[in-house]
């Protein structure tokens, strides 16, 4: 199968290393920013690639949001299949993305977009066709997790573990999005799109972790319990909401114990019922792994499969996620929209424990 | 997609009734012991299975050994699929079976024999497509897990537990293969096999928990461990060792964490690093989804599939699992199966503590 690689960073590079070493795989192109081709496979020029009918797969490697959401629409309007690791730009333009592959007969695949290398996209996939969903839920970014578990176990404060942190490359030069949720959120809105069957909605509670303390780490510790940045999807009927919220949890639940960049996501059916995932939810390698899995599937692709997902008019509900939020020293029941709207405007740190499950 | 079903106990029935509301699948026949046949879709007669070319699949709910690897071996050699929850069975004569499928170019799909609901043989199937396997172990019998759990938490002793545990249906009347591991070796046996891409031996250490006392959980648990039953095979190059032991497990392990009756298996490879799987091992409904899932996923099924799968000799090196053992008050370095050949000798507990990872 030959395909082209979009982006040759940490996950472009992983992707043709794994590449070089198969017989299944080739890669013909590399597309790389204008001044940065060199060598035989790489390339700057997108046009040639959409022309090239031996191409039948587009590796989306990109971190920008629009050139990668416009290079796919362009892979699947010319008929190939779209293999994604960006979750930013799937997250933005999930319906149309999915429609268009509809559209061409080719499938659009993105186990690396959600929980790097653990096979959550492709289990949810199998799970719809003889379960009903309602809860999709877990650690989803591995940068706010190993700081939050770097503070706890070596005394640290936050600002010292992030800055440990990026210099070891687990956080970016600009960790906003990691830290203050927005990584989280779109990965939520893709695993619960897929999850609830139907698309949802891209505004509801984001909350980070970039005002946790480490008195508060303590006192929840004094108590037994974790604190653990989370993504929240729960479904009733056609009714679901959604969250991201810093979350506290009971020292016997596998979410306490997952430690440094590790991500767990569960997942809730009427007939499997709790399945959890637990695995490296970033890095070149186990990236690469999961984008070579989604290319080396398509030979079972047929455009039936496209069929039946994304069904469901799903409606939003906030106030289906309840529970007890801890702002500074108060506590407060409520919905979680409703708890999020007050910690918004008291400026504080807020831990949610659910109460709805 | 029309289905025969074999057998009529928790799992059957609960296929029976998912299979009742898909539109996709459609059983035409139940397989039931003579005399138990009534109403319009139970048969007796397993030929008239065999001779219904409109029956492309036999699911094989069945207990016994005997009778359910020869009615796989039939299926087989009538070119039709087989979707099998039979560990015992699949794990006797897998070579066999394996071979009979690639043969008769149909598939033997086994989700629900190891792990029940949880998705850890397809995704061992597509993990091999890229990875090296090095590692798969875990906790992977529920029952023996519940009499763990229940002993520390309410503080009770062995055979009190276990009482209850089979006056709530999670012990069988007489629950030899569960506490003395040998259901652990049988899902061990293809579990490994897959992921070590080729057939492993029946002869390992395998140890269960029957003289496990409340004294020796507590000891542990003052240290912050805690025993667990584990399933444990290693690969190195060709090389490859199998056990079954209960582990002293660290408290910050996921692991020590697991409850009741669930199941936790971990897979590592050389690109996907560690990936845990955590679910329900066994029970109806879960058990009955796993299957169905097999049945789905039968559409995809090309001949080729089973190419290259057991491709590998692998050479049976007991020594390569290493650790410590606790036995009766005593404390030994060495390998598993010298270990276990000790414990053996002496008639006492054994608590082992890994060392090679």
């Amino acid at each position: 199968m030959k395909i082209a690689v979009l982006g040759y960073g940490t996950i472009g590079k992983s992707v043709c290393e794994y590449a070089s070493h198969s017989s299944l795989i080739e890669i013909k192109y590399i597309l790389r920013r204008p001044g940065k081709a060199y060598g035989a496979l790489m390339t700057e020029n997108y046009e040639e690639i959409l022309a090239d009918r031996e191409v039948e797969v587009v590796v989306d490697a990109l971190s920008g949001r629009e050139d990668s959401l416009r290079f796919m629409s362009e892979a699947l309007k010319a008929k190939k299949h779209v293999v994604s690791a960006n979750k930013a730009a799937l997250a933005s333009g999930f319906r149309e993305l999915i429609g268009l592959a509809r559209e061409n007969r080719v499938s659009l695949r993105f186990e690396a977009s959600s929980g790097g290398t653990i096979p959550v996209v492709s289990e949810i996939s199998s799970l719809i066709r003889t379960n009903t969903i309602f809860s999709v839920y877990g650690i989803m970014n591995g940068t706010s997790n190993y700081i939050i578990d770097r503070m706890l176990k070596d005394g640290l404060d936050f600002g010292t573990v992030l800055l440990k942190a990026k210099s070891l490359g687990y956080a970016e030069t600009d960790p906003e999005a990691d830290i203050c949720g927005f990584d989280v959120k779109n990965k939520l809105i893709i695993l619960a799109s897929l999850a609830f069957q139907g698309f949802v909605t891209r505004e509801f509670p984001v909350f980070g972790i970039d005002k946790l303390t480490k008195k508060t780490l303590d006192y929840f510790a004094s108590l037994g319990k974790s604190i653990k940045l989370l993504g929240i999807s729960l479904r009733k009927g056609d009714n679901y909401a959604l969250g991201v919220v810093p979350c506290v949890i009971d020292g016997d639940c596998l979410e306490a114990h997952v430690p440094l960049n590790y991500n767990i996501i569960t997942v809730t059916g009427d007939m499997c019922q709790d399945l959890k995932f637990y695995g490296q939810g970033a890095g070149g390698r186990p990236t690469a792994d999961a984008i070579m899995r989604d290319v080396l599937s398509l030979k079972d692709f047929s455009p039936e499969d496209n069929a039946g997902t994304f069904k469901n008019n799903l409606k939003y509900d906030p106030d289906l996620i309840k529970g007890i939020a801890y702002i500074g020293t108060q506590k407060y029941d409520g919905s979680l929209q409703n708890l999020f709207d007050k910690a918004k405007e008291k400026g504080e740190f807020m831990a949610f424990e659910r109460r709805d499950i």
